[in-house]
């Protein structure tokens, strides 16, 4: 059975992204900060978990301002090289990138992660960001795993990951820590 | 030379403490999940790490309504055993729990170190919390280790730890991340 997986790089004070995201930061002022640990910084420890994230994953599902600023610099074949399932508010064609295909879903999360799960097949489903749409599927409870990359940095402003979750708390269950210099990767299960 | 330290519990949402702090809630609502590692859940590795900090501490810092809270539950011995300077805007006399001198300090936050860092000889300086103070050290830049205990629950709301951190980014490196089902305790240095 596929789980439906939280993955995602946060700084040590929450933040998802830095302030002021658009072309010119798509992941915010100092976001990049946030994404070291998967390029030029990165451990062989950091690159196999990267690595993994992906051979074990058989769809992503993505917030739309993400994809948008995203895209310029996805390159040809798109990054992800599978089903990617777009939350959206506006229907638009399937867009195809090489091996990638974003798929654009106006009728709610639940149905983004059905069609997600039967794209994935025995794979996993990953809910690759950002923060708003990471929101909407915690507080519905529908994420079986989450993996957390810490990054040692205060980044000081931006977007919280974890916000707007009233209703809980909810604990979870730390399955395993494994550090490098570059973030702390947490794998929790609910 | 002593060192100073900041060392805290906090969810993996990021707050320190829950809503509604009180009489009746010192640490917040469910804000006692935040301390579970260090008293009956604890492991022997949660127990072990809870013991060594305070055999190499020589001296708290403490804020004000923290102390007024903890108080009435830390018994007759005042639990530090040890100097503890604690940030106030109101002169008060010195108050002695057994062991435990709690020094209120008016004149602030780099005169409450300079005494704690006397009181403490060769031994180090600890930041208890709560986030008030917290934040005040760090964004003055004099906080040399940071202990953080990052436990597997998320609060949904209450008082951050790492809010108001205008003019960072900062970014420390990680020295040591200890795993335990309680918490992942993370040590990093600026």
């Amino acid at each position: 059975m596929a789980r439906v997986k939280l993955q995602i790089s946060i700084s040590l004070d929450g933040f998802a992204a830095g302030t002021n995201i658009g072309t010119q930061h798509p992941l915010g002022e100092n976001g990049e900060l946030l994404h070291k640990w998967m390029f030029n910084a990165a451990t062989e420890i950091d690159k196999q978990l990267s690595t993994e994230y992906f051979t074990t994953t058989g769809a992503f599902i993505l917030g739309k301002s993400m994809v948008d600023l995203g895209i310029p610099y996805w390159g040809d074949d798109g990054t992800f090289g599978m089903p990617c399932f777009v939350l959206t508010h506006h229907p638009q064609p399937v867009l195809v990138k090489g091996p990638t295909t974003f798929h654009f879903i106006t009728d709610g999360i639940e149905s983004a992660l059905a069609q997600a799960k039967a794209a994935a097949g025995d794979k996993d489903v990953v809910i690759g960001g950002g923060a708003t749409i990471t929101q909407q599927y915690l507080k519905l409870g529908l994420i079986d795993d989450l993996y957390i990359h810490l990054v040692p940095v205060l980044l000081g402003k931006g977007t919280r990951l974890f916000d707007n979750l009233d209703g809980f708390p909810r604990e979870f269950n730390v399955v395993e820590a494994i550090h490098t210099p570059n973030a702390t990767h947490i794998h929790y299960t609910q």
